[in-house]
């Protein structure tokens, strides 16, 4: 139960974010590493969310509200909210999702 | 929805374990900053947890496994699995529980 991130292999789920994740019973954690300028449509989902920025700049929108977002700052995403984003420079994003993606399995 | 997580007030939960807390309905985020040789006392709940050391060397132990645990470590432990563990040098952790830890609220 103790792994390292860096060897779990990367998978593109959608153009310029690439995604390595942690999965238990219950949650899904996912390590982005996203290229400058790669968009995250609009979208919704029933797993609760949050987001970190670890590196870099990134531009959240959630239900209407947009911050850029750098290190230090955390996102708290409910259930169904619609949120976007853009990368406005190369950057690595934590998420955390509850319950697990299975979609990210 | 946007935390800055330095805003947060800390709280010493143990000796040597000042934590700020993010709470979703389903989840909770702590981040820990720990001194030096501060030991966390072998312990299990029912919330399913994963620990990342975020800065510093975590000397973390689960279900008997010792593990010298730094950056790029993220440890999975299950629900009811007794751990413990010890700070080698001042550290920051970053921890996910699902469900929410309610005595940190």
């Amino acid at each position: 139960m103790f792994k390292e991130i860096a060897s779990i292999p990367k998978k593109e789920i959608i153009p310029g974010f690439r995604g390595r994740f942690v999965h238990t019973e219950q949650s899904t954690l996912a390590y982005w590493e996203i290229d400058a300028g790669a968009e995250l449509p609009e979208h919704a989902h029933h797993h609760e969310q949050t987001t970190q920025v670890l590196e870099g700049q990134f531009s959240f929108t959630l239900e209407g509200e947009t911050r850029i977002c750098e290190p230090g700052t955390i996102v708290v995403i409910p259930s169904y909210a619609k949120h976007s984003g853009k990368a406005l420079t190369p950057c690595r994003l934590l998420d955390t999702f509850c319950p697990v993606r299975e979609d990210y399995q």
